[in-house]
């Protein structure tokens, strides 16, 4: 058994963490040992090894946020999903590693028959993108959505579930390669980032109003998005791709009543009761499912390829998502 | 009679200004001639002359944008203020000029007897100082409030507002000659700004939580400030001192909840019932005339001097606020 562990800090994340052996562990009562189908990496887990995220596991850690795994064996006395089962790994259980521990009562059932490296990725990109299409502005069918970062993780997966309620979406991506996959998920309108952005997006919108915009980059790329955006826009940021502050100008926050804002998953299941948590999780769990939602993968790794799979990971210009995805005898 | 008159828009903005000579205007029924007693040189009417405002008068305009007069003649049948009575001229007026000829029922009256430049200055910076302190954050007495451009006009108004609403407040100044001013009005903190501003602001408040900044300079200030900032907290950006953006960073806006809006006071004036904007306008001219709410004048103007008015107005460093205060003989 292997798990891909850090116990320290530092600027190159591939450098901090390598892949231990670890014994068989036995469950205790209420445990559950899971043997790991699929984990991402996603941005926040880098974060983590470069000590630059909003909240820091104490070390020495193992990494990953989120999984899929199956369960092997239950402790004694244990209720919980049977051996066999799918389930979902709960958020910070350290799931690059070709097993966990857990407790049995915080594993959530899904589908045995669902792809689980889709599966894999639903606790963080899908509510992310969910909750910013949902929370900060009241949206109707017919109306637009602008995003920057289309091409990344919570920017496709907020194009399907734009799609899925009605909405169009404006995608902004950095480069040319990028435009054919974001067109290819369903994004009405896909352009490149450029200083004329504000007049390409109303010649490709007929001048809607855009009341929404998503913003995943930062620096400058936040001022071009805002002024793309109607009068009493709100932009969500969610992210820093650029590594810049957003900047935007007093022109558009006073004269064009526009709000920057910014969103947290962590925060958000911090301050929402349960119920609505799995509420959310299992809508996005049943349109993963059954194939409505969906994100591309580049690349799978085993856990002893961790320092491999994290350098894929921290590098641009990919084509999808990056997993950890151990092979079990 | 003279009026400050700009036929177009330009950088400089005392270039494009130049005095005029005109007739005495005779008043047609409804309307009121007044003799402009004070009027101030704000921001927003310079922005006016270079073009960088959010709403531009057509062309050619007579500059300010508010101002206090006396009635000295009423037109044929006119009900409004008896002559000699003191009265504010409706906002964008076009009040740096000896006279005005303006509808009688739009001027408000004020008290013969209280200082016509404090009154002069009413319309514009008080109600903002107010609202930001009113319209944005849930404030209750002994709540901190903190902002920058602590020195301008509308901080001053900001300090003694805050003070007398119980509230306390944090005052960022760009240099130190600034500060005895503010500690004057009342400030209860006054500091430079700097890189390690955070640490400063927390020991002068015992690391109070501050959930109101305001933020009159825009650039890496905003982001200063915003780190100064309690979880949760609201920026409010009213002005571009440092003429650049505001740059936030994603870790304020996503790990700390952080909001950045902006205030114009004219979209204000163009949304609230008439009866709301009389009350505040009241209030504060209650307080001005009680000699509880004045800002500091570092010197007054003749109309026909308005270039030389502009460029101290546009110039840094100033002890207090550029008035235009016609002589009448």
């Amino acid at each position: 058994m292997l798990k891909a562990q850090y116990s320290e800090r530092g600027p190159v994340p591939q450098a901090v963490i390598e892949a231990l052996p670890f014994d068989r562990p036995v469950p205790a009562p209420g445990q559950a040992l899971v043997a790991v189908l699929a984990a991402p990496i996603n941005p926040s887990d880098v974060l983590m090894l470069t000590g630059q995220y909003g909240m820091l596991p104490p070390l020495p850690a193992v990494g990953g946020s989120e999984g899929v795994g199956r369960v092997i064996e239950l402790g004694p006395d244990t209720k919980g999903p049977a051996v066999g089962q799918t389930v979902l790994l709960p958020v910070g259980a350290g799931t690059w590693a070709t097993h966990v521990l857990v407790p049995a009562a915080r594993l959530v059932p899904l589908p045995n028959d669902a792809d689980p490296k889709q599966l894999a990725m639903l606790t963080v990109n899908p509510p992310t993108a969910s909750l910013l299409l949902s929370d900060f502005v009241d949206l109707q069918p017919g109306d637009w959505v602008m995003q920057n970062g289309a091409n990344s993780g919570v920017g496709s997966y907020l194009v399907q579930l734009a799609k899925l309620r009605g909405l169009k979406t404006v995608n902004i991506v950095r480069r040319e390669s990028a435009v054919a996959g974001v067109q290819a998920q369903g994004g009405d309108v896909v352009l490149v980032d450029g200083d004329d952005l504000a007049e390409r997006v109303k010649a490709a919108t007929g001048g809607a109003a855009i009341k929404l915009g998503v913003d995943a980059v930062g620096g400058a790329a936040t001022m071009r998005l805002a002024a793309c955006l109607a009068e009493g826009a709100t932009i969500v940021n969610y992210g820093a791709l650029s590594g810049e502050p957003c900047s935007v100008s007093p022109r558009e926050l006073v004269f064009r009543d526009v709000t920057l804002k910014g969103f947290w998953l962590a925060r958000w299941f911090g301050i929402t009761p349960q119920a609505k948590q799995m509420a959310l999780l299992t809508e996005l769990a049943g349109l993963i499912a059954a194939g409505k939602l969906s994100t591309p993968i580049q690349a799978t790794y085993e856990v002893g390829q961790i320092k491999e799979a994290i350098a894929a990971a921290a590098a641009g210009e990919r084509q999808g998502k990056i997993l950890i995805a151990p092979t079990h005898a």
